[in-house]
Parts: structure tokens; C-alpha cells; sequence
């Protein structure tokens, strides 16, 4: 079995590799194990070498063809899409925006239509592709109405994802994955950043800056769960996800005229509804006060604007029926992270 | 004042500019009613010289970019974007679809942003951009679920048009239009063309085919309401249709956690809910039993698969309160074309 993952060498795609050469075998999209012969991993900087020979690294831009011919090859079975520029940066750049979240996809969307046989997809898509008056906890259905540029270019990768299936060109299937934290590394240009430096940063000796209200509320998953429900949205037969999907539709009274199967692919990973204030409060259980002391909180009105558009609690109850899980507390996530840490060599405190 | 309609050799562009014509002026981005002194009439087929010397005519497909650089120019102040594949070709030919519905948009959506400043943009969107189990009728804020790749296509441009219209680049609103009867012409390759033919064809002395079953209910409205609502769509200063959006959306009583404003720019124009049947027993009663009998009844799977899928009933009370209007009932809507027909110089009956 061939495997490409996009943004292969980001935070994300990196621990998703590594947990799919430890499994070494996935579903493809007949319903059959196979063990994964062939591992891509595919980004704009270099993937560092797992030291694996299965894994075949390609660095390059989603947005140049000549790439995308490249990394998928007629024998590829799945695909992990997680390449992507950041919220921050895309609203920032429109036009950068457009080029990686919407020509990219689109790109690798059409080339998996030269495929031997339909591969699997799997969309990292998120909940910013939500906004307005929505109902709490969102549901399953919730119309999408992004107040981003980050948001609606997700929202048009979905659309695609969507239709696309229907006609049987990919079996595709997009997560909204909850924001993710404790990111590892630096803090980048997502609206969602602070939300792990409030944490890492803290730990690792260093101030950070909290740009939203305690009582702001946020949708967050440790990385080890987004990997594990990254593995769920694949392994799942496609029938499942629609039935997942038109279950949730008909606990609703109002359901209405149309007799049509649902063909949406688009799924609410189950999250933890955490406000930013307990999430500080975690801090100083797990680590102590003088830790949790290190937080500032200097108000960005330009980053509170985008994340107060995000909802922050779902129902998530198809994504749960398939089998994806939230974490149990913010204070086991505040855990992983130093246990994370302290694995990669790197002194947490 | 400069303004280009696209598609406009086709029944509706043209219907829309002799209206412009006829009223001679319309309402710029800033408010100000202004001449209209340019009306570009821009089509893949050359369009009917309507002998005003306001009209030019540009012939070539919005995917070419260098004749979209052509259609607008820096000065332009609104543009009506009608272009697009019908329903049932972006379902047989994905690649025409998304090169005509998708590209083509992106590529005039793009080129608005040299403009001098941010012109208007009426798009013509459809109710296929909804789908699945849905309330009857469908709210305002119903969430997009497209069943086609007509559908979305359509989502696709409307999420465009929203973000860009929130990030300043165009005055943008999508005009999500109920199926047109009685359109003129041959039968053509839109799923719901049906519905115009079996009013045409039997007044016309032909024979016509339902697809579909006497029960099935569309959502319809007249040529002359279309353009109307167009109209409207175009003149309404944008802060009101924000806020009719925000009006609809505080109705409900489950309005959650976000205090951002809502920036969606697709309003559903209102229309009349009409069972197939129903339409046939208007034509008998406006024009006798001999008409009425030349609808046949057979059935085509592939054909009510799509028009299934459409809402039948939409409550767009947001459409209402922007002024836009719904037919009064489908006999004058068969009353209506008979008129035009007669005017255009052609026997009806």
C-alpha cells in the first residue's frame, strides 16, 4: 500500500508517519488490510529521514503540478492531506491563502482522479469553517459560514472533498479537527497559537502572552488524539461515514422533503470545551504556580476577532459513533506535553 | 457608471439589460444613484445588438483571463455575474462545470479587485446549493449541502463572494435564485429545463415530457420577478443586507456564543412552491384541456435524482424584507409568458 501525507514534515504529519510505520498496515478503500510498503512524505521544507525504508521524502509546493504528478503516482491507495497555511497567515495573504489551502487541494484532488482505482482521502479541515449565531454545542448539521479566509478556503477544500466522492473520483472524508494543543516548537502565525505557547512556553521557562479574555472559550484535542482520530477518519468504510453522518441528521424532528442519502464527507471530531482561564488554571495544578505566574494576558483585539467567530463546544455525536475520541481533561493534556517533552530530550521545566 | 452583465446573450442577461436601459440608472457601492453609461454585455456567443449606443458587446469565456481583463475594466461599478454550465452538463462534465462555474468566477472575482474601487457584484447562485434532510421551509440560514457538482459550484462562488466581500475586495452579494419558468428557447441541459418546457411546448402546439412525478414540488419564479429581485439584489446598500441576514439569524431562539457579526452575503430569493401537477392544471385552466394534454408523463431517474434534491420552500423572509418579491400565483405565470410570447412576435398557442 502506497501513503502520501501532505505536510509531511510539520508537527502533525510527522507524528502521523510515525504512527502509521508503527501500525504498518492500514485499510484501503476496498476494506482490505495492507500493510503500508510505501510512505511519502511530501512538504515545502525537507522531512527529516525517520531512518525508515519505507519512507520516501519530496519537497516541493502542492501548488506546482509538476509536484503533485510527482507524489501521487497511479499506485497511490491513501492520502492525508494536512498541508496548509495557517489562519493568521491567510488572512493576512489572501492570495498565498488561496494558492496553498484552495489551488493546492484542488490540485492533488484532480490528480487522485489518475489513480488506478479511487483513493482514500483524508482533508485536515477545521472548525473555522463555522461562524455566526450557531446553536451550543453545534451540531452534526450546522451550516457552515466561515468568517475567514482561512475558514472558507477549508469550507471550498470540503465542498470538493464532498463532491468529488459522490462522483467516485476519491473516497474522501474531511475532519474538522478541534485546535490543537500543546503544539511543540515555535509560535507560528495561527490565530490559534497562543493557545499552546500558554502552556509550552510557561513550562519551558518563558513568558507568554495571552491575547483573548480567560472566559474565552476554545475546542482543543492533544496531538496524540487528533493522530488517533487522523487514523479513524481513514480506517472507516465509507458506507459508515455516511450513515454516521445521516443518523445524527434524522434526530432532528424537522427533518424535511428530501428523500436523497446524505453525501456529506464532512465529520466534527469530538473536542474538549475548555475556557482559556481553565486552561491556566490546569498549568498551575499540574506544574505550579510559578509556572502557570508566567502567562501574561495583553489584549490583540485582531486575534480575538478571528477566534471569537470559532464555536466552542459540538455534539460531535457521528464522529463519536465512529469511534473518535476527546481527550478526559485539559490537566492530562498539560501531562502528555512534558511526558512528550521530556521523550524528545528537551528539559519541559 | 460602467456595468457588465456576464452570460449576457443569454434569456436573462438580456432580459436584465433592457431593464437597465429602461431604468437608466442604478445605485454605485456608495450609495449614489448614477447614469448608467456603459452596459457591457460579455457571453460565449455573441450577443443581440439591442441598437443602444450605452451597449458593447464582448464575445469569449470568462476561463480566459485576458478576456476578463477586457470585460473589466478599472472603472467598472457593478457587474452582474449570470455566466454559468446549467445544472445537468456540470453534472455530466465535472471538468466544463469547474472551469465555467468555479474558474471563471474566481478569475472575474479576482480581476474586481483592480478596480478602482470595490464594485458591486450580483451572483447568480441556485437553491442546489442546499441538500439533505432540510426544515420545510427551509430558514434563511440553512446549512449548504450541496447534492450536485452544479450545487457545489455554486457554494463554491457564494463562500468566494462572502469572504471577499468581507475583506473589502468587492461590494458582493449572492442571489440564490428559485427555478426559472417559463424560459424561451429550445429545451437545454439543465435538470429543471423540463419545468419551463411543459408550459412552453404545449402552448407552442408540442408535444412536451415530465421527468418527474405530478407530486414533486418546485420552487419556481417568473422571468420578470427574476429580474426584479436581480435589481433589488443590486440596489440594496450593503449594510442592510448584513443586517437582514442578522435579523433572520436573532429569530432563533437558540443563537449561541459568537457577538461577531454575521458576514454572509447569500440571500434566498423569495419564490412560489408549486407541485408539478399543479403546474400542469394552471396551464389547463388559463389555456384549455387540448393544451394540457400534450404533457406526457415519463419518468427519468436520472433527472428527478437532481431535482429531488432541491428544497421546495424556502421561508426567505430575509429576501422579503430587502424588498424582493415572489409571483402571485403560477396561472399568471403562464398568463405572463403567453404575453411575452405574443409581444416577441411568436403565436403562443
Amino acid at each position: 500500500m502506497r501513503v502520501v501525507i501532505t505536510g509531511g514534515a510539520g508537527f502533525l504529519g510527522s507524528r502521523l508517519a510515525h504512527e502509521i510505520l508503527r501500525r504498518g498496515s492500514l485499510t484501503d478503500a476496498r476494506g482490505n488490510a495492507r500493510e503500508v510498503r510505501e510512505l511519502v512524505l511530501v512538504d515545502v521544507v525537507a522531512a527529516a529521514a525517520p531512518g525508515d525504508r519505507r519512507v520516501r521524502g519530496v519537497t516541493g509546493s502542492l501548488d506546482d503540478r509538476a509536484v503533485v504528478e510527482a507524489v501521487i503516482t497511479p499506485d497511490t491507495d491513501s492520502v492525508f492531506h494536512l498541508a496548509a497555511v495557517v489562519s493568521g497567515q491567510a488572512e493576512a495573504d489572501f492570495d498565498v491563502g488561496m494558492r496553498v489551502n484552495v489551488d493546492a487541494t484542488r490540485n492533488l484532488l484532480e490528480r487522485c482522479r489518475t489513480c488506478a482505482s479511487p483513493p482514500k482521502l483524508v482533508f485536515a479541515s477545521s472548525l473555522a469553517v463555522f461562524g455566526g449565531a450557531l446553536p451550543d454545542p453545534v451540531p452534526d448539521d450546522a451550516p457552515l459560514m466561515p468568517q475567514s479566509s482561512y475558514g472558507t478556503q477549508k469550507a471550498i477544500g470540503e465542498l470538493l472533498v464532498s463532491d468529488m466522492s459522490r462522483k467516485g473520483f476519491i473516497d474522501g472524508r474531511s475532519l474538522r479537527l478541534p485546535t490543537i494543543v500543546v503544539r511543540p516548537g515555535k509560535p507560528n502565525k495561527a490565530a490559534s497559537s497562543f493557545a499552546s505557547s500558554i502552556i509550552r512556553e510557561p513550562l519551558a521557562g518563558r513568558v507568554a502572552n495571552c491575547p483573548v479574555a480567560a472566559s474565552t472559550r476554545m475546542w482543543l484535542q492533544s496531538p496524540s488524539a487528533v493522530i488517533d482520530n487522523l487514523i479513524v477518519g481513514h480506517e472507516v468504510a465509507a458506507e459508515r461515514l455516511a450513515g454516521a453522518a445521516r443518523g445524527a441528521a434524522s434526530d432532528d424532528s424537522r427533518a424535511g422533503r428530501s428523500l436523497a442519502p446524505v453525501q456529506s464527507r464532512s465529520i466534527n471530531v469530538p473536542g474538549l470545551c475548555v475556557a482559556v482561564g481553565d486552561m491556566v488554571n490546569a498549568l498551575r495544578t499540574v506544574a505550579g504556580d510559578a509556572v502557570a505566574e508566567r502567562v501574561r494576558w495583553e489584549y490583540d483585539p485582531a486575534i480575538d476577532r478571528i477566534v471569537s467567530t470559532w464555536p466552542a463546544r459540538f455534539a460531535a455525536g457521528a464522529g463519536r459513533a465512529l469511534g473518535m475520541r476527546a481527550d478526559d481533561d485539559f490537566a492530562s493534556i498539560v501531562r502528555a506535553h512534558i511526558a512528550d517533552t521530556a521523550q524528545a530530550g528537551r528539559a519541559p521545566i
